[in-house]
């Protein structure tokens, strides 16, 4: 890959930081502050959050999206309970094992749901076959719903509430997984809490980084007892960044002025534009509904060649039950600061190779 | 503490960022990236170290020293073995039992030493003592050093060679915590490689944060067999950052132009000076030798007072056996930033108080 | 459950132990004894199975097969990888996740298969959608096969020759869960080498308790390699027992003259005319083959309530999609002591309620 | 060491079992019984102990007292936390970091103390030493006191409610290492719950197997929330005996009519016979106090030599600062079946040998 891609759609962290973040990291720079987050900038967070979520929070900043799902399950699960996710959530397949890590040897129990999204009766039945008072088998602890899903779809609060209601009722804990939390918000179009408290989450691992940032998350408690041992765990795995500072200035800027959500807008306008002229292209299919800024892409084998020949950049996907060998599934994924150029030239590229094609 | 200090000595993670390594992340923030370390400001890393230690390396960024620490020693020492360090090393006592953690259990043994070091007799009782070939025990598996020291004293190379010599005769590995390593590398004065791997040190965390970055250390192997598992245990650990290139930016610029050890060299500099004035204070003491960029001071309480009610912050630092009523120890710590005004009124401040208890 | 069960087939672990191995162990009641398996006892296992596998092996008793196969899968697997085995493996869903507590957090990757089988094709397939060189997957260490399996079915050698094979061609281990080990040899009547290291498998939880001892399993590795941090993970997962002479006397006994396969073919036998006599009531079915001393059967609902009201004693089975509300399914289990008398009496209530039922 | 020794004093788990135990298992060894503790044998056991404690107990079975002792740690001691515990404890130094394994990577801190006690004085200054909210440093969570300790002495209640004291102020839990707690209460001649619970211990590893059973231990709890995760936490750790019912059977024979301390005053009195034999030699010292079934003897090397040519057998111990070249510090352990006549033997010997050498 060219540091300078021009039509790069591999993965909104490919993209550097935005120019508001950057301003408050320089902003930032001056004079000396106490380390591992008493400092002002930290201080803010959780004011900032207490307005997004209508409600206190305590937050928790830290460098990694891992690090704040592995973290956040560990305050919910015993390492010797179960937690359930998605068959495809990041927290299952590519963390490369960090909640079980993090939990002290939890199991993540996989469900499976379409569009990268659980079901009520997708949770209740995993539930129902996994349950048991026996200790020959792990407690249930947990479910871990992540919105935007991996299949850039988008849980409505309905459907929050529904599954958290499910895992409530079996004292399961709730956490999601937001990595693009702002892509979901700038979806749904509904207040924050919707989503999230008032649906039943217990912990959202907030992302940044993603969205805009250089690399900062915050790990959101709503539950203030699951707090309680956070400090010393996030320590302990050597997250407790010593000039944080620096962490918190960037979840400042990112919170300020609703910045998270005009930044996740603009990614989400993208994909939506790279969804409507890519189902223009005879052949084309999408995978998923597109509600974030992923898309899942069904085309022509010629139209991939030729869209990489013409300097595009994204990655084949793994989805073989509709891929043919001529057809194949691809992912795209639009950013903060993806050029509508650079999009109007890929469309206009796969438009041209498809005609060739035909 | 305000956050524009007078005269703040509390510690040098209270800095900000040193502008050249603020400059490369303003540079490192154009266009697309690959994520994960797949960057050229990644790959330049282990050219620069190659060309400071005087052979080929591994190096792995990661954004926190404990994080360093505690994967470096993972790789030394199974679930089942035993960590022989410092009793007042940070691996040891602050890091809140990351390299238990990162390790999977293993025991950390405290070994006393002045001033900071473990000396070869110390090492080489501390194993006796505890080797055995019972499984009851757990098997001796790795030894940290940590260089500058927590002390601020320095190891010289002939030092860590007799330790890590004994060390080696015992089938032990060698860890160098260096979150100093720029301070007691201005110190030597000697080529890096003559204090790590010509000595007998296996793998080094070298750290940049203390030393002006504002989140970035690296663990350098010297034994590529150590590395082999890296790249999953810092995924696992969530210490894998996605747009990796900003931590990479600051360690090339901080390793370019020999610009941590000038950094370094001022930060020891400022910490002679209040050495030198101090020891001019009727009652002052130096607790342990002044040798990077911390100092360990016994004073009169009156001048504590003085200097605190004169603006100054420093902690007071436990060492019982020094202190009395009358007598206290503090320690001020020097940074790469640290303005000789500052510990030009600093020491006047503490003559005048003196002269006024006197 | 009276404590003197007329028709108990509720599990082989509600049995008590075999004349001939309490005999060993009022024999071993003598004198004293070096703790910790250094004595005659311990010494003399490796010898009586370098016999029966017809090579040398090591060899380390533990108390349960918990212990057995968590501590085996702990040699084969780093903290950081996967290890695959059956979904309905007794280390996946029975140990209340021992596995990933014992390696520190591994992840064990459930494979679909009939009765209880992985398949040559299954475990490609599981390979095939798990493999990665990125360090955001964990990599693959291990495969367990249980044999006899969980559904009381056997794998021939030439079936564990070919899963194995797979398994090694991409690097893996292979352990085999051996709890009723002595059943699968029962059934198969080749060499136990033909089904264990011929066929690829590493190492071996072979188990006795199920057999007819009291406490006692064994670790047995093909692969010397593995065994050298056995002995540590021993001791720190507490299963080093003081006064082994008495597990080592229990294992003596079941090994000598073949006992442990005569207890073995006695359950079996048992086992075959359960399954002969309930295929002869209207309505019932073999869920699985017969092949070990485990039966699951699809009985009519009136047959199973007679059966216990005239004091049989088993467990109703999940297996809901042979399950109707007419239909359910049972697991009767037999053992080394199993009375031909009782298997009559449960075939003739089976045979009178069926009859009046209909 | 032939296995019917002649002299053999080097510890009490050379031993067999006691004829009542023995008696207990072959009466247990009827019919089926369930497994996994719900079975008679298992449920009368906190009967039994109620009985002794004079009050409810939580009390689970297990096989090991590392077992014990870790698990019973785990659920006092978080991951991220701290116990102490006498620096030649056996949690400390004999269990191969059972405790750091079982608690998730705990911290072990030890603590000094004369003739193998904690004081009063030394674990304030211990939790003075390593009390702190920062995150930093571990939280302090338990304290572990050994009973009898591993120096053969035994800790009094008033000494117990001391130090319990202490901790409790600070919130942290006691527990009391008892693998020897028989011999503490044969030496105190107190209630049981004198030296426990009404004492301030949380939980109890109460031993039976070197106190005369074959392979059996209890955690015994005095606060139930403790016991909350037990189950899963030792079904994890592999100790859920499948077959319960013979490590029970044990336990109810042990406890039944003073058994345990039947047998404990018979070790002890042995060893007040060697303390009182020994003594004369010429030479002799005890390094120790004998209050339980160990002693610890400096002796003039001839003597030790003498000995071990008579056929005796005991370990040299390592207490350098006792030990010349011409004294030897050994350990002398006696048991519930050690014969008179070996004693008057052995002291025979000694006394002869140390004539010549005179």
């Amino acid at each position: 890959m060219s540091e300078f891609s021009a039509m790069n759609f591999c993965s909104d962290n490919v993209t550097g930081v935005a120019p508001e973040i950057m301003q408050a990291l320089a902003e930032a720079n001056h004079g000396t502050a106490w380390p591992y987050g008493n400092d002002d900038w930290t201080r803010k967070i959780e004011g900032q959050l207490a307005e997004i979520f209508e409600r206190k929070v305590k937050a928790f900043p830290v460098a990694t999206g891992t690090a704040a799902n592995s973290l956040a399950l560990a305050t919910m699960c015993p390492p010797y309970g179960a937690v359930f996710a998605h068959e495809a959530a990041h927290v299952m397949v590519d963390e490369c094992g960090a909640p079980e890590f993090y939990s002290g040897g939890a199991k993540l129990i996989p469900v499976a749901g379409q569009h990268g999204k659980l079901t009520p009766d997708g949770v209740a039945a995993a539930i129902a076959r996994n349950r048991s008072t026996d200790p020959h088998q792990v407690p249930l602890a947990a479910i871990s719903l992540t919105n935007a899903t991996e299949s850039g779809t988008v849980y409505r609060p309905d459907e929050v509430r529904a599954i958290a209601g499910i895992a409530k009722a079996e004292g399961l804990r709730v956490h999601m997984d937001g990595a693009r939390f702002a892509n979901a918000m700038a979806f749904l179009g509904v207040p924050a809490k919707a989503v999230t408290w008032e649906a039943g989450v217990d912990a959202l691992s907030f992302g940044a980084t993603k969205g805009g940032a250089m690399a900062a998350e915050m790990v959101v408690f709503f539950d203030d007892r699951l707090a309680e041992s956070f400090a010393y765990r996030r320590m302990r795995g050597g997250h407790l960044v010593s000039k944080m500072r620096f962490v918190s200035a960037q979840l400042n800027a990112f919170l300020a002025d609703g910045l998270w959500l005009k930044l996740a807008r603009h990614a989400n306008a993208m994909a939506q534009r790279l969804a409507q002229g890519l189902q223009r292209i005879p052949g084309a299919r999408l995978a998923h509904p597109v509600e974030a800024n992923e898309l899942f892409v069904v085309l022509p084998a010629p139209v991939i060649k030729g869209l990489r020949e013409a300097g595009a950049e994204f990655y084949d996907w793994k989805m073989t039950f509709l891929a043919t060998e001529e057809l194949n599934v691809i992912r795209l994924v639009t950013a903060w600061d993806t050029d509508p150029a650079k999009v109007a030239r890929f469309l206009k590229v796969a438009g041209e190779v498809a005609a060739q094609a035909a």
